[in-house]
């Protein structure tokens, strides 16, 4: 094996598939970086049994490729990159100099890693046969994962609710997460008409969310037990969880009794301010509604916060409601809007929160009860 | 007690004597930082017992401090640190309005707090009575504390190393520190016909370091158990580490067998790019040293690496000595040179590293027996 290549697509192939590497397995060609060298490509594969990631570096003008003898290895994916990280020059040379010994060579520097036989690599399978890839629009789908990936539950007591769920029907493209004390949901168009109903751990929806970075072209594939998304050159693939996923459109109360306009800012300054005021780690706020203001107070032993915010809007009765300082955070920040709205049916009801001018997302948040 | 004041200055002397609070105390008290509001002037006092910092506001021009009532309490520091910085406004409004309760009013936030009684806080003097303080340009101190102090041991096995030994003698102030392994010697001189010879704990020159900030009066004054940094308008005092601190004078040899003088940027990449390199957590670099040319290797089980840098100059016989990276590093940055002078007595002997222009800064590193 014999090749140079620019250092900054091979440390970029690097960043995006040291992800997959596994840092503790038993297999320790897992912890490497499985390197393939053909004539006029090299693909470069890590994975860690649940997500897997290829991704192939063709040269072109701006970023020089040169292969002189083609071949595989596997090379500790620790070492690969910091190799490949401090190496100095702009182009790295790479040879196997005695069997699985390599050499690397900058400008100056050069550095020999004793690599691993990559027939002892598993074989890892990026074929696509079930379904047709669909795109979707990265920017989209990176809101999605944004605004809902939030909201899973990261306890694994109930293994399904640490992914976010992703149902296509008609065309349109239903993402909910849920905790079970807070429900994130997001709808959106998608130019596909399979049907499907599956659900991605969120740790790895926000890897890929990581991934993406600049590139603009993202096509996703469902296959049997695996969900594959196609990144310009490279392909990420992690396994689905397979329980059902509760059906939370009910949760949605079809009826509200009072509605709350506030400017998302305020509401989210003052209970910033307050987050410091925890009982048992958790930040609890109480919501004083009427309809010139919304107090807001917190409270433990030590000691209480008091703040009282303008309304832009309330109809319905005076209302008294408490519920997590953080959930309410993550909520507002997700709707990224300037006056956010709440729908009540109660204090023991779960509250709405949604943007005055886009009904895509909805967010849902239970009441605690408090006492005083 | 009432007082208003500016939210900035509050902020600036509660984040200096903050670093003093116990984290953990079995006096619940020194969790606390005290507030002595006297009629024209607020008093705060941290202590850990090992450190205790005080600092005192009075109002200018610039920054309001208005006093309406005066009095004493003790308030957690924690708690106290997260409200003014959180509460909104310019100003910041302190009043007790029941027993030890106090309530903090910004611009539309409002906090209550429990406080402490502050009877039960231990008396902390800050009194110097056995000598004169003395003043030291605290650019010059700070950069003594940053040429040092990394130097020291950060093993409790011999506690006295774990500090800087300060030792002022006909007007020359003397610091010295070492892990037994390297030692970092500096000298400047000062005005002072005192005899002084103290070891300070490494980590409260540290403290001590970023509380000089952009403050340019210090002075120093010692006491029988203690040292006191006067700093502006703020006093931090530490104890002292009592042991005798050993004569390093004879550890730097007096005649040299070779000298390099090499490029410090060039040698510092050089060793940074191998810095990955472990064995046992520790990189080692070997340096083989000609007149061309200085060799630098390092390897592990995994693998190695080679740099080949230019020497300005070399005087003496080809030399193979080892040591470690990071002690190398340590060295090199705190003489911020353009070029390096190396001072060797042979391979197995401690080497010298110091600035080709400035006599007042030696580093010494001690090297290691490596096999091939």
């Amino acid at each position: 094996m014999n090749f140079k290549i620019s250092k900054k697509s091979f440390l970029d192939s690097l960043t995006l598939v040291f992800r997959a590497v596994s840092s503790n397995t038993p297999l320790p060609s897992l912890g490497g970086i499985k390197i393939e060298v053909e004539e006029n490509k090299i693909t470069l594969i890590a994975s860690d049994s649940n997500i897997s990631i290829k991704s192939v570096i063709e040269g072109n003008n701006e970023e020089a490729l040169i292969i002189n003898e083609t071949g595989e290895i596997v090379i500790d994916g620790k070492y690969l990159m910091d190799i490949v990280r401090k190496i100095d020059g702009n182009l790295v040379s790479f040879e196997t100099i005695d069997g699985l010994l390599v050499k690397f060579s900058g400008e100056k520097s050069q550095f020999k890693i004793n690599g691993m036989n990559a027939a002892e690599y598993p074989v890892i399978s990026f074929e696509i046969n079930d379904n047709k890839p669909f795109e979707i629009d990265s920017k989209t789908f990176m809101e999605i994962i944004d605004q809902t990936a939030f909201a899973c539950s990261d306890k694994e007591t109930r293994p399904v609710l640490t992914g976010v769920n992703l149902k296509v029907e008609n065309g349109v493209l239903h993402a909910n997460a849920t905790d079970s004390y807070r429900l994130a949901y997001k709808k959106v168009k998608v130019d596909s008409d399979i049907g499907i109903n599956i659900t991605v751990p969120a740790k790895y929806l926000n890897e890929i969310y990581h991934s993406i970075g600049n590139n603009s072209e993202l096509k996703i594939a469902i296959d049997n037990q695996k969900i594959s998304f196609i990144i310009g050159n490279s392909v990420i693939q992690t396994r689905l969880l397979d329980d059902v996923f509760p059906d939370t459109s009910r949760l949605v109360p079809a009826t509200f009794s009072s509605k709350l306009l506030v400017s998302s800012k305020e509401i989210s300054n003052a209970i910033d301010r307050t987050s410091f005021i925890k009982s048992d780690g958790k930040n609890t706020v109480r919501m004083n509604i009427s309809n010139e203001a919304v107090e807001i107070t917190s409270s433990n032993q030590i000691g209480s916060s008091f703040e009282k915010i303008p309304v832009v809007s309330y109809e319905g009765n005076p209302l008294e409601i408490s519920c997590s300082g953080k959930y309410l955070q993550d909520a507002i920040r997700s709707l990224s809007c300037e006056t956010v709205e709440f729908d009540f049916s109660g204090e023991l009801k779960p509250m709405i929160l949604k943007s005055t001018d886009d009904e895509s997302l909805i967010q849902l948040i239970s009441p605690v009860r408090t006492y005083r």
